[in-house]
């Protein structure tokens, strides 16, 4: 029998969060240990746990799994939400890669200087940029690419929450996508994610900030 | 006949070289345009060339591909760069996203402030953080992954030849690295794109950094 996965990262949404979206989807069950101290991650970079001294790292199958859009790959290959055939992968990939760029500006607001400025900023590529390749891609198809749940599809549905929760109202103007986050949440797996109690993580808090800052060693504003 | 690929860019690095060694060792042939001016791109962005509004982006196949790690991918998927089993490709993606991670660093030095306190930053970092990971990859194996030529060994050669126009001498204590850059340089797609006159591009001069701010419309240093 397969070992258990294992997610080793903070207490907190981060990088890690779409892989927790993802395996959730997948209904893979996973364990997480939460880097609390420096102590911790010293011990993983000393005994070569992280390739690259990085975080997130997964444990799964076997392997140490690091870097971010590796995992994410591995697991929508392995559980089929990669699409069937090399045009639809390609297409999901660049929708996907699209979404992360997205989450990954509000991703990085804690621990940013003028954020009243980058919030501005991102309200408009969301509304401008990106929200309307997704609207035009779902005015018809239940998912985005041929015809089947993909990872890209998981991830937009996280990063239109996130939106939401920042610019309450962002989707007025795109009711395919609210339609598409009304399917999306009918699905069991997601219905439980989003219940309270769940492995999902709340907003980045100011403890959130003080431990990411202890761990790596780094003090704010990030350069 | 399928058309031949276009790439559609600046004509310097960024972001599309790493697609341009790949293309070149999968021997497939390409013409290029440039972006010189901020009218052409407005062109691509009112006729809905650009899916993000954003650059890379490669004609192939039919399609009009963005996100310079779908165009990777694919093309790497497509001319067997990218593993042959799901265990090899995790692998392959994890370096390769490694290696991105530090070209990128190198990459928006011409954008930014404070370029040799950055300098000095990329130096430790590839000495202590990315260099030895390869190092030890290639004790006794000819390819990073599986016993096969991969995108990753492409991006670490072009990463590699890279930090060596910054930091001559760099892969003193990196023996492996060195005699794996000897055998990648003899593959003859990788000669020819070595020599004068091939579609590699240089190091990003003044201009590239002038043409960059006019067609964006934006000011230095970036945010």
């Amino acid at each position: 029998m397969a070992e258990k996965v294992v997610l080793h990262y903070f207490n907190g949404r981060g990088k890690m969060e779409t892989i927790r979206w993802l395996l959730t989807v997948a209904e893979v069950d996973f364990d997480e240990v939460h880097l609390t101290t420096r102590e911790q991650y010293e011990k993983l970079l000393s005994d070569g746990s992280l390739m690259f001294q990085q975080v997130p790292m997964v444990e799964i199958d076997g392997m140490r799994l690091v870097q971010t859009k590796a995992i994410l790959n591995y697991i929508a290959e392995k559980y089929n939400l990669h699409g069937q055939n090399l045009k639809d992968r390609v297409l999901i990939n660049m929708y996907s890669e699209g979404l992360i760029d997205l989450m990954e500006m509000i991703m990085i607001l804690p621990f940013s200087t003028d954020v009243e400025a980058k919030l501005k900023n991102i309200q408009t590529k969301a509304k401008e940029r990106y929200l309307p390749v997704f609207e035009k891609a779902l005015s018809g198809p239940i998912y985005l690419v041929g015809g089947k749940l993909s990872c890209a599809d998981v991830e937009l549905l996280e990063c239109t929450l996130m939106l939401e929760e920042k610019f309450p109202g962002i989707l007025a103007d795109f009711p395919n996508i609210k339609s598409f986050q009304g399917r999306m949440t009918r699905i069991p797996a997601i219905s439980r994610f989003l219940q309270p109690g769940s492995k999902r993580k709340p907003q980045p808090d100011e403890a959130y900030v003080k431990t990411v800052m202890e761990v790596f060693n780094v003090k704010l504003p990030l350069p």
